[in-house]
């Protein structure tokens, strides 16, 4: 694994920071819904993720109906959570 | 319902019509699985599937992990496949 993962300490000192965002039930990722008023909005929303996920080079898994995302951060380099998430996971929060 | 479901009759006819959609185990809905170079090329493959499906008024159901986008239609107000889906389709297959 070429990025580490998070240690305990450091996820929940992660979790405590950011709003709105759980840990997956294996520990491995941490999920968010936002929900917006119509698709328009919401896939603006994710048009404003994809540019800054592309320009960390860190993707989302991410699923979207009408005015619903939901987003799901994990680092496949890392087996689980690293840093990466959190460092987009907190941009993400700052756009809204 | 206010929208007309498809019968199965009109529902094989589309399928057959349709490039790689097939469909769900429950019969109410198509899915289609497509696979871009890289994250870029797929989220630009979503924000025009996006402007087609706000100018149908019919939004699909869709999750991307980068390359990748699943995309599910199907309809709400018909409890089920309806011709609203399978224009949406036809639409999305064009833009490839």
């Amino acid at each position: 694994m070429s990025v580490p993962q998070l240690t305990d300490a450091e996820r929940d000192a992660a979790l405590a920071e950011l709003e709105g965002w759980t840990l997956r039930g294996d520990g491995k990722a941490i999920e968010c819904t936002f929900e917006f008023d119509d698709f328009v909005q919401a896939f603006g929303f994710m048009t404003r993720v994809a540019i800054l996920a592309q320009s960390q080079d860190h993707h989302p898994e991410w699923f979207n109906v009408y005015n619903r995302v939901e987003i799901t951060l994990t680092t496949h380099d890392a087996g689980g959570l690293s840093q990466r998430d959190v460092t987009l996971a907190k941009a993400i929060d700052h756009l809204l």
